[in-house]
């Protein structure tokens, strides 16, 4: 780092490269910094339930290696099984259990960053709260832009007791929607509660046999975790609610297998989509989750506009939308309507009141949408917050953070995604 | 704020004035700029459970706007009868209940801020997560150094439906502390555990006549809530970890008299102290909660040390302590000493991997300890960000972050707390 700070090079800090913005594409001009093999579990403390890890371990690796103590490492993005804990401090990285358990900011407890100068920095601590500028949470999510994590200590939660899925399938999107603001309300708050449309579904059961009913117009699944009493009365609650609220179908997971076959439907959503069409652009907005219904319906009339077919499958718990735009991109003009439908997505989730990332950053993706998002004031804001970090914008340049001469040109020149300039061409 | 900008006019923005560590205080050569008058709730939104307020709606005040809806905003500072929603997040505020659900940190999901240059900027949102460098969770504890907090959007919570609260004695601190421990090892998060130690119990006995036992080494409070099942469950399970761990006594309050007797108790515990001191420092560090027995032991010493008795009253779920130094402002001597003691607890915090403020903040009173928890290249860390947000140094200057020149004169000259310059003197 002193090196590259010395002779003016950008750095590109990277972890297993799973992310879905692009935050950690290399730059043509600069040093690609893979901390893909920091990847020793330092200390794992059960009193105090924290792991002290390198940053290049694996998600799940911290849940296996603290699972002896009956504990484990609660954010799950899909990618778990690759991701590194570097890159989900990074784009505070959520995933099924985080309504309930929080995003990675909430599960970390003390992070050691390098700055671009080299200086070693520690951040947070294990108690309660540190004096000082939360420097730490300024880091969570920060995308690579204000220092290189080289250590991060996680909390610990204890396994649950029993965990329980409920699946509930819908004829109308409304009431699914009602229903999950329903539980809610109810002062339930379940560990997930995901959502899918039937374009989903049928991918899916086709792809994973989990016993979803194929004509349904949507499904939720539910999980319920906790201590046996606690979740055997929630479930019995939950239950009540979704008939309450026009369930057609509820289905309670009988013994583990069939709680993991409910799941491995949700978890394998993704490359099912590779059985109905050849490519698939996913898209990551977030929204008030009472806003649902009428989201969904606006998403269903792009789809119709912009002639692709739109599945979703999302974290319906947090209003968190996974549309997922399939498109082929060997079909002239393809890509690019799909890359203009999903601008378009984003920007409907901000008219009504949402952000334009739940949980996979902005990276080089979506970085126009964050000239809609932050006026001008707020953009030169977080440049002055780069600045006192990295003064000559040597770390990860051109991602994150859109310059407000691009932000111009987006506005008045209406250059729409299809047409990003490579971001580190803009620079440099 | 653009008038002072202008005029190098230093600005110290203040709510209620019930801060502990001095953030708040004015400025000899400065604009008071308080935000107590504007102390409107603008929206209570029910079905997203969120409430937007005015800086000087009273923490309390939000609570009972939204009860009609059987919501409430779960962060309680002792003070929450008069402090103020601005003032809570300039000091990341806890309360015996931020265990279980949080600081303000956990609870506030957007703010409107002004900067020094009076641009306002609006920081988080009502969505899960928000792109862009999290300035939101920044903002939180950066006690009035980096904006003036003009509109808070806090999260409400649904009211539980039970609470209950359980009191056990101990005749040795070693065994509340291992039962401490248990209860969280269990799985079981209370709503509250606090712990008083037998010069606290007596003072606070003969004070509110809670019933606590006066004889006791050391009593543990403990409040359970959630569901009526829930509770029952957790209620059986904490008094047979209690018994396990040697209580001399348990008792479940009976109704909710009981409860809000035993409550009354702790929540007095301050006043309580006129009864036994003309004087008391409160002070305000956190530890691991492992060290609890060995950190008492070593106050206990430095107590015998200083010839001043110290009571302890904390929230021991958190590893939060508030050791309350008793002196006599009468006696020449016993002010700097008080003070001298104080100083050396924080530094035995800090020695067993602590910090120097749970929830109270650093404001003046703890500057000088700041110079020990974070080295030089981090305090430059501080200023270089304070820099992004107030380059001339006009917002609340000499509070919370050292100027590295105060910590090398700390260090150097050993420049105890006893002789701390007015802080507003050393920069202007």
């Amino acid at each position: 780092m002193q090196i590259c700070h010395r002779w003016n090079i950008p750095v590109v800090p990277r972890g297993a490269g799973t992310g879905l913005s692009g935050g950690a594409l290399p730059l043509s001009n600069g040093v690609l910094l893979s901390l893909a093999k920091f990847n020793h579990i330092l200390a794992i403390d059960p009193h105090n339930r924290t792991a002290k890890v390198q940053p290049g371990v694996r998600n799940l690796a911290i849940s296996k290696a603290a699972a002896p103590y009956k504990l484990y490492y609660a954010p799950d993005p899909s990618s778990q099984i690759a991701c590194t804990i570097g890159g989900n401090v990074a784009e505070n990285s959520g995933g099924v259990h985080c309504l309930k358990y929080g995003l990675t900011i909430h599960n970390v407890l003390a992070l050691k960053i390098l700055t671009m100068a080299g200086d070693q920095i520690s951040l947070g601590g294990t108690a309660l709260d540190s004096p000082g500028y939360d420097l730490m949470a300024l880091t969570m999510g920060s995308e690579g832009l204000l220092g290189v994590i080289i250590e991060v200590t996680v909390k610990l939660l204890p396994l649950p007791e029993r965990a329980q899925v409920i699946l509930a399938a819908f004829n109308e999107i409304t009431k699914a929607g009602a229903a999950i603001s329903g539980i809610i309300s109810a002062g339930i708050i379940p560990a997930g509660l995901e959502m899918m449309d039937n374009l989903a579904i049928r991918a899916v059961e086709d792809f994973a046999h989990s016993g979803y009913p194929r004509d349904a117009t949507a499904i939720l699944l539910c999980e319920l975790d906790g201590n046996n009493v606690e979740v055997s009365y929630q479930v019995h609650k939950v239950k009540k609610l979704l008939s309450h609220y026009g369930a057609t179908e509820i289905r309670i997971a009988k013994d583990d297998q069939e709680r993991a076959a409910l799941w491995k439907g949700r978890k394998s959503a993704f490359p099912a989509m590779g059985r109905i069409s050849p490519d698939y652009y996913c898209m990551d907005g977030t929204i008030p989750r009472k806003r649902l219904p009428e989201v969904l319906a606006q998403i269903n009339k792009l789809s119709q506009e912009y002639k692709l077919p739109v599945a979703n499958v999302f974290h319906a718990g947090d209003g968190n939308l996974h549309p997922l735009i399939l498109y082929d991109a060997n079909q002239p003009g393809e890509l690019a309507r799909a890359e203009q439908l999903g601008a378009k997505i984003l920007e409907l989730c901000l008219a009504v009141g949402g952000t334009i990332t739940g949980e996979h950053g902005v990276g080089i993706e979506k970085i126009n949408q964050m000239c809609i998002q932050f006026n001008a004031d707020e953009l030169q804001q977080f440049h002055a917050l780069k600045a006192a970090f990295d003064p000559k914008g040597l770390l990860n340049p051109g991602k994150a953070i859109p310059s407000l001469h691009r932000c111009a040109e987006f506005g008045a020149m209406h250059v729409h995604q299809g047409k990003i300039p490579f971001p580190d061409l803009e620079r440099f």
